[in-house]
Formats: C-alpha cells, sequence, structure tokens
C-alpha cells in the first residue's frame, strides 16, 4: 500500500503520528523558505508543508519541482497548522514532510481541475479521465453508486431477483431502431442489442420468476435530442400475480424508500392524476407539481365576443404567473417572443394584468370588458398581482405550448427546487396514439399493454379513447418510470396486434416466441421500467444526465474521448460477411 | 393481488383460515369423488383439495378440466392433511377449495417440470421459459443473484464504487475478436463492445476513483469451446495507490466473505503458489489441490537406463493413483486409451504397480529393477497398493497430458467433492507467451501488465521468463478470478509495446487515448476480474456455467428460444451503410 492514511482522514487527533500519504498535487505555494502543497485523493484535501528549517534540503528541492497533477507519495509528521482551515475536515492539521518521492509527473491539464472549472463541456468530454478528479463529477458517480445500492437493497428485501438478460437478442421492427452486430458464426445474420429487456422479463414471468428485477443498460439508434444517450440504464421490474394497484404500491415504496435514504425527505402517499386530468390541467402527462399555475380552461369564459382568433379555436387556455401584473410591455412583448419561438410555436399570446386595485388590464380590451377579465381571472386561479397568459388553437398544440410557457416561467421564477421532491403517478394512458407518418396507430407503451376491459369494446369505433392499464411515475416534471400490466392471454394479444396493422403471419415473425411461451400457461402480470440516469440526475438535483454517467456520448453518438466509432479494418469486415456501402 | 399467500407459506399453524392461492398445476390426481392437485410456484407446493361432499360441485367438475402447467387461482380453507408429507415445508395442510379461476390454459409441456425431467439440452434450451419453471434451473438464478449481491455488499463496504463504464466502445486488434456495431450516425464506422472493460477502469483511475468495481456484461467473438459463452460476466475491479499484496488480500476477503456468507464455509489465509511451482508439481497453472497426486519428475531416477523413450525425452513425470495397484490389466489398457486420445495426446503411459507385499510390478519390468521402481515411488509419493502412471515427452506437452489423466481419475475416484472449497493463488505469471502463428510473442494478460522490476533486465535477452505482477485466484482446478498490476509509466509501457511487435505508432492509433491519459499523472494501480458465471456455478457446486445464466447461447453462439441472430431487412442495412457480403 502507497498511503497509511487517505487524503481525507487526517484530524487534531493525529497529531504527532507519522503518517505516508499519497495522491495528486492540487496546487503549490512556494514562499522561498517554505513550500506548501494541497494533495488531492478520492477522500479529500491535506497540506503538506516543506520548511527548509525542518525538512531534508534534497526534499524541499524536489518539492520545488512539483507541478499540477503530478502524483506523489509523502511520508512526514502530522502537526498542528498554524492558520487553521475550518471550511474543510482536515483543515486543523498539516503534514511536515521529510520525505517525497514522485509517483509519476504530469504535464499541464487542459482545464483546471476546480469545482468550478474552466473548461467547457467538449473539452472536459475528451478529458473526461481529467474531469472525473474534479469534485462534482467525482461525487455524482458516487451518488449514482449509492442509489444504485439502495435499489437493490429495497428489491431484493421485498423478494425480487436480479435475473442477466442477454445483450445479443434479435431485431424487432416495432419500436424505435435497433444497434445491431453482425454474426461472423451464423452468415449474413445480425444480433440487435435490447432496447429493454421486455420480452425476457415477460419470458421470466411466463417462467415463474414472479418477482424479477433489473439495472441493465439498454441501447436505441435515435437520432439523439439533448440530453439522450444511445446506451442508457434501466432499473426493469416485473412481477405476475399481480394487478395495477400492486405495482404501484411496490414501486411507490421504491422510490419512498430512496427518498428517504438518499435524501432524508419523507414523502406520504403519493398523488395520482389520469392521464386526461394530466392533460387538460398541465397540457402535459408528467406534469411539475412543485407548484401550481394549473390550466384554466376559457372556451366558455370567452368565446361569446368578437374575438375571431378565440371563437376559432379548438381550446383556449391561460395560467396565472403569479406577480406577473408588474411586468413591463418590454418583458411581456418578450415572452410573446418566446412563444412564437419555433420550438414552442404559438401564434401568439393574449395577457391580462390583474392590478393591485381589483381593475383588469388585458390586451383584447377591445372585445372584452372588466366581467369578463374578471371570469377569465376566476377560471385561471389568478390573483390582484398575477398575470394571465392565454394561448389558444388545436388542442394538443396550444396544450404543448401552455405547458412549455408554463415550466419555462417556473424555472424563471425559482418554483422549481432541486431539493423539493413532488412525485406524482400519472395512470390510465391511452392504448394507442395515432401516428401521423404511418398514418395508422402504434402502441403508446408497447404491443403488450393490456387494454382496460371495460374500453375494449371501442377498439373499432373510437380506438384512439381506449385507455390502458399504462401508469408514469413522474418526479418533478420528469417521466422517471413508466409500466403497465401486460396482455396474458393469446386471444387479446392476437387483437392487439390486429389492430396495431399486424398480419398473424407478420405478428408470428416478430413475436413468435413470446407467443408460443404465452400457450404454455402464462401468469397475469405487469411491470415498470424507471431511467436510472434521469432518477439519479433528479435525484441528485440535476435534470441533465451526462454528468452522471461516467463516459457519456455526445449529440452525435460520439465517444469523444476513445473516438468511437471508428472505421474498422477489412479484415474484420470480411470475417463478419459485411461490406461498407457509402 | 391475485393472491393472500405463496405455495410455499402455508403451515399448520394456518389451519382454518381462509386463503388465496395461485400458480401453476403441476398434476392432478383424480379419484372420482375426490381431486387433488399440486399447485406450484416460484415458493413452493401446496396441495389442494376438491371434494365432492364439500366442494360445490361445478367447482368440481372444472378441477376435472385441469391440465399440466393451467395457470389457477383458488380460493379455499387451509385445513389439516390426512396422509402427511414431511418432506416439504407445506405438508402438514391442504386447501380445501370452494372457488377455481382459470387464468390460463396450457398446451403439454414438451417436458416434465420436474427436478429430473425427461427434456434433453437441446428441447430445454429452446423453451427455457419452461425449463426455469424447474427447481433446479430457478434455485441456480436464485443464487446467482444471492451471490451478486454479496459482491456488492462487501465490495461497496470496503469503499468500492461500482462504476458503469460503455458498451459501445472501439475496436482493438489486439486480443480476441471484437463484436462490432455499424454506427448509422457515422457512415462507414463501428463501435465494438467490450471485451472487458480494462481501459476505461485504467482510465478511472487516472481519474482518482481509486476504488473500482462493476458486475457487467462482456463480449468475445471467438469459437466457442463448450461452456462458453459470446456474452459473460465479470466482477471487474481496479485499485489506485496499491501493491500485489494489497489486491490480494482484498480479494481474498471477498472470496472468503461469499464462502461463509453463501456456503458457511470458513477458510484461514488461502495458499499461494507461484506458476512455475503450479507447473511443476500439478503440470497447470490452475491446479486443484483438494487432493494430491502431485507431479514427481522422474529424470534423474529414470533416465540412467536402456529405455530410450525416457531416455530421448525432455520431461519424464508421474502420478501417484490411490488404490491404483488393483487395477485390472484390462482397466490399465483402457487408462493408457484415454491418455492416447487426441484430445490428450500422449503417445504411451508406463505404469507401475506398487503391490500390497512392497514388490514392484511395471511396464518397463525389461529395464528397471525394484531398486530403480523403489526409487519412483518414492519421488511420486506411491504407497504400497498405488499405481504410478508416467508419461514423457516435451515438458510442455507431457505436463498438459499428465494434468488431464490427474483430473480424469480424480474425477473417477470421487476426490472433487463439489461441497469442499480449495481457493488457491497462482503468483509471478510470465510477462510473455510465444504465439506459434504469429510467430511472436503476445502479452500473456494484456499490454497493460507490468513486469517485475528486477526482470525487465531479461526482457531482450530472455523474453519467455520476465515475470509479470499477475495473479490469479483458483478454486478447485478452476480460474475464477485474474489480474494484475498495470504499468503506469509512459517510459515501461512504451518499452512493453516495443517488444509486443508494435511501432510506437500502431501503439497511439490502439491505445492513444490510454498513453495520452497517462500523461496527466497516473497513479500506480492494479486490478483483477473474476469470472462471474464460473463463480457462482463452482459455488454452487457444478463446473458448467449454462445452468447459471438465464438465458444462454449454444455453440454456434445461437439463441434457440428466441432464433438469434437472424436477417434484417435490407432497409436496415441501407440505413447502417453496409451490404452483406456472402
Amino acid at each position: 500500500m502507497y498511503r497509511s492514511h487517505s487524503c481525507g482522514e487526517l484530524r487534531a487527533s493525529n497529531i504527532n503520528t507519522e503518517v505516508t500519504l499519497a495522491g495528486w498535487v492540487q496546487k503549490t505555494r512556494d514562499k522561498g523558505f517554505m513550500i506548501w502543497v494541497d494533495l488531492r485523493d478520492r477522500y479529500g484535501i491535506t497540506q503538506l508543508i516543506f520548511d527548509e528549517e525542518r525538512t531534508p534540503a534534497t526534499v524541499v528541492e524536489k518539492a520545488k519541482t512539483l507541478g499540477r497533477e503530478f502524483v506523489i507519495q509523502v511520508k512526514g509528521e502530522v502537526i498542528e497548522r498554524e492558520s487553521k482551515n475550518l471550511n474543510i475536515p482536515t483543515g486543523e492539521i498539516e503534514i511536515l514532510v521529510n520525505e517525497l518521492i514522485i509517483l509519476n509527473e504530469a504535464i499541464v491539464p487542459p482545464f483546471t481541475i476546480e469545482d468550478e472549472t474552466d473548461g467547457g463541456e467538449d473539452i472536459r468530454m475528451k478529458y473526461r479521465y481529467l474531469d472525473i478528479r474534479r469534485n462534482p463529477v467525482k461525487n455524482n458517480l458516487m451518488f449514482r453508486h449509492q442509489v444504485a445500492m439502495q435499489v437493490r437493497h429495497y428489491l431484493s428485501n421485498e423478494g425480487f431477483i436480479e435475473v442477466e438478460t442477454p445483450y445479443l437478442i434479435k431485431s424487432t421492427p416495432e419500436g424505435a431502431r435497433d444497434f445491431v452486430v453482425p454474426s461472423r458464426m451464423n452468415e449474413g445474420q445480425f444480433y440487435a442489442l435490447p432496447q429493454s429487456p421486455q420480452t425476457f422479463k415477460q419470458l421470466l414471468m411466463v417462467g415463474g420468476m414472479d418477482k424479477y428485477f433489473q439495472i441493465v443498460k439498454c441501447f436505441r439508434d435515435e437520432d439523439l435530442r439533448a440530453d439522450r444517450q444511445p446506451e442508457f440504464t434501466q432499473i426493469d421490474c416485473e412481477m405476475a400475480f399481480v394487478e395495477q394497484e400492486d405495482i404501484l404500491t411496490i414501486f411507490e415504496g421504491l422510490t419512498r424508500h430512496l427518498l428517504k435514504e438518499i435524501k432524508n425527505v419523507e414523502i406520504d402517499e403519493f398523488p395520482r392524476m389520469t392521464y386526461a386530468e394530466a392533460m387538460k390541467a398541465y397540457g402535459n402527462d408528467k406534469p411539475d407539481i412543485r407548484f401550481g399555475m394549473k390550466f384554466g380552461e376559457l372556451n366558455e369564459a370567452a368565446q361569446h365576443k368578437d374575438f375571431k382568433v378565440f371563437n376559432d379555436a379548438e381550446l383556449v387556455v391561460g395560467i396565472a404567473v403569479p406577480g406577473g401584473a408588474s411586468y413591463t410591455r418590454k418583458e411581456i412583448d418578450k415572452l410573446i417572443d418566446w412563444v412564437k419561438r419555433p420550438q414552442v410555436g404559438a401564434l401568439g399570446m393574449v395577457y391580462v394584468k390583474c392590478n393591485e386595485d381589483g381593475s383588469y388590464k388585458s390586451s383584447v380590451d377591445k372585445f372584452y370588458d372588466q366581467d369578463d377579465l374578471a371570469k377569465w381571472a376566476k377560471v385561471t386561479g389568478a390573483k390582484a398581482g398575477d398575470l394571465i397568459c392565454i394561448l389558444s388553437g388545436q388542442t394538443n398544440k396550444v396544450r404543448a405550448q401552455l405547458s412549455a410557457l408554463r415550466m419555462e416561467l417556473a424555472d424563471r421564477l425559482g418554483l422549481r427546487n432541486p431539493e423539493e421532491f413532488a412525485p406524482l403517478w400519472v395512470v390510465d394512458f391511452p392504448l394507442l396514439e395515432w401516428d401521423e407518418e404511418t398514418e395508422r396507430y402504434h402502441a403508446m407503451h408497447h404491443p403488450f399493454t393490456s387494454p382496460k376491459p371495460e374500453d375494449i369494446a371501442l377498439l373499432d369505433s373510437r380506438p384512439g379513447d381506449v385507455r390502458a392499464n399504462a401508469y408514469d411515475l413522474v418526479l418533478n416534471g420528469n417521466e422517471i418510470g413508466g409500466g403497465s400490466i401486460r396482455i396474458h392471454d393469446a386471444a387479446t394479444q392476437a387483437l392487439m396486434f390486429d389492430h396495431l396493422g399486424f398480419t398473424p403471419e407478420e405478428a408470428k415473425a416478430q413475436f413468435g416466441f413470446l407467443m408460443d411461451a404465452f400457450q404454455y400457461g402464462a401468469p397475469p402480470h405487469g411491470g415498470i421500467a424507471f431511467g436510472f440516469d434521469r432518477l439519479v440526475a433528479i435525484l441528485g438535483g440535476q435534470e441533465t444526465i451526462r454528468d452522471f454517467i461516467a463516459f457519456p456520448k455526445n449529440n452525435s453518438g460520439r465517444d469523444v474521448m476513445i473516438d468511437a466509432p471508428a472505421a474498422i479494418d477489412s479484415e474484420q469486415l470480411k470475417e463478419l460477411n459485411i461490406k461498407l456501402d457509402l
């Protein structure tokens, strides 16, 4: 062992003991007759002192050559520090060095290894191994480990078995795009990397495994939006002989356990909301309920005058912005510009200032009188001093637009406190959603999701209205988990495939082994999967996942550190029986 | 919830309570007026009784339709069983059923769902989901989960952080063949699946992570020998600021912890042996030391007579087979045939019977007298009643041959007790091994393994004699882990690449990012990786890994259950910018 103690360990009680430390040179201060070095390792920082009067001259000379990030080993005595630094745990002591070994030199790092670094995102990614030396990244990775340990602890105690499912599986056209792996031993054939272990966990239920979980890497070859990764980690779970309520109970328990153990936050029963309610009140199936600003639908209150924009709209809907009445004209114009950005896509915004004196001033005073505006304030819950922002148009679009505005304003108003946790179950998702591109209904969750029995009759007449036994767990406006009760009988599964536009032959080709398995006695079952990267980020008080992943990829799916993907040699291609087709 | 209790839970103390159970029909016995059904789930088997006198007639009728592996739910009363079965925990009670719901029917399974099944390996793999219903497979998977939990528990307590390293990395020609993944977004480029997280764990050490572990899938596109899988699981570990002794201590601790917690076996300090000693005494770098039969080298004792076979041999070596003197001529001839099989490859075998009366009878009595044979007995440790088996030839070959014979005989003699555990460290592995095919030295472990400083001088003159800071952990004759202290300075790494036949350009192209990283202050570090599949199998008292893997592949790398790999459609190939080249 190169050290007797870590750099985060020594205290006043260790004074007068001989110790050996090893680590990286964080910084040096050379006063000529005296040199101080901050020595850093994973556990903290300890101050070293080289003193002309007390340290051998050769050691002092060597200390003068130390540069940032040199790796060194020192032996010395723990002494009391003259000017104590009570901000760090080791701040009462320093090491009077009598022996110094340079284990490795270092060239100057491309950015400072400090909590607040001068390195931008790109350079930090290229030198990720240096970035990981910084406390914020290092602590995120250690935090992630703690969360994973607690997940396993809880689920294992609840009788769940972690089963490793295969990574080299079979490509299925349904769903997102697969990454594929050419098979050398099976010419012309390909494995696919799993988008999720969905079919395997269902087969484990058929196999009687009863309570399964796995923290597992999944892969999707999608065009990457910001903060998406081609490989990501799921907490994947499945249970047999359960109904939706059982699953919600267990995984509400898991989330509560994590909040308690990791964040010391206690939360009672999680609120629940149907998908329809969430869309109506928040324009969003993953509402952030840490703050209000609920939607107020204004069709009734606003479609009786000559304002054509509202009268022609499928939906007129507003939110009350706390304190927004004080916004200047310029600030409001900026808000209007914001909702008109292509990313949001509104055509305009109507606003009403709710003045402190009880009067209203709106951008549509030409059409609406004070009584009308008072009604709008009532519907949106606006109080004196608030600003009502109103959008109108096609229901789905206007909801999405107003939801974006609501989140943006909440961010600006500081209403999204990262240390406050507001979980929420959203239930009763639609079974199917219309896909404009392929002009057919797709499974909103996946083709194995069971419809609510009472809605099956609607499958032919109003397929979009059929609700599923599907649920999402939302935390602070982010979907952290989602799942469903699965179809477990062949007849319902055949009906579903039919409504998803599969011929029986296509269904058999793609999902034959699962349908075969179901013939041998499938139990009722259901499950859930959590996006582990996001869960960890949100528990860590952040919304971007990248700094909770040790070696993330950029938006082109590249690992800029190792420079992957890369060309491979023609020998390799030949062995795999493929060639490039550029 | 479909049940109030599991099928493994009810006891005499539950008698007179109303319960709901759900599970699979294991078997039915229909006596006409009375029907018994064994109901099975993950937790056990509970007997159900349908009784004409006490069960509603419609329920009895329905019970008569039940087939093997039907999934049912029953409600009823726990009653005392008339003929108790004390072999199973639920054997004192049965359930008098008053309600029966068939949750799912089942067609007849292709093999019996019993501990001893009538299904062969192939059919069990095709219907693996049914195989998993069988106790032996189910218990293996649950056992695997327990081992994984204990590994994480121990390492986390020791301050190790589990860090997930990427699966989509870069292909490196050194080592085994990579599986590759075409990148759609980076035309003509490929990711590779990791053969191990080796470089990433070293980068984590450069990043100051200090103590890393990960239970992780790895991939090798090798021609599969029996009991090899293209995807397999490792416990991958790395530590910084450590020497070999520190690593041996920590991971001996891990192995001791597993043996204690999982098998309730306490083992003191693990013995250690150098590679050279292991090869000399066992002809093998992973000796099974649960039994003796150590090699006795007979060159000195046997090369003084006219027996040309021995005189021409580089090595003459024998083992004493306990009790083997009683083997008939026919049995010995069979042994000789066994060593001459192409898989073993010996040209013949000399034997000496050590008779109970102290005399010797050998197959080479023509050349050797009783005194000679007595010396041989002494060298091989043979006692009266033993048989000495002697092979001769080229050292490496003859050692491998005699080692194979030693293991075979131990198996036959029942000396390899699966419930006895004999761990062993083998240390001081050679740094390099000669590869006949490429006619150059290859790294025995990998190119980052550090040579013993005192042997570096031999690199030019006798490269094969240079020892590495490399070690294997052996358990019951299987290598369960292996690792090394890594090179952490650029100069030694450059020297190694040079001796492995890399030009500086080639080294930079393949390992440039690691060598770059080392310039920024690499700490001394080292690690180990355990083959998790094999570790679990051996702890479970078996040597084949397949039944400790939920969904294994066959020897052609196929998953016969899902029928993967498979052809993918031309659209997919086009998007990936590749075409088949058959």
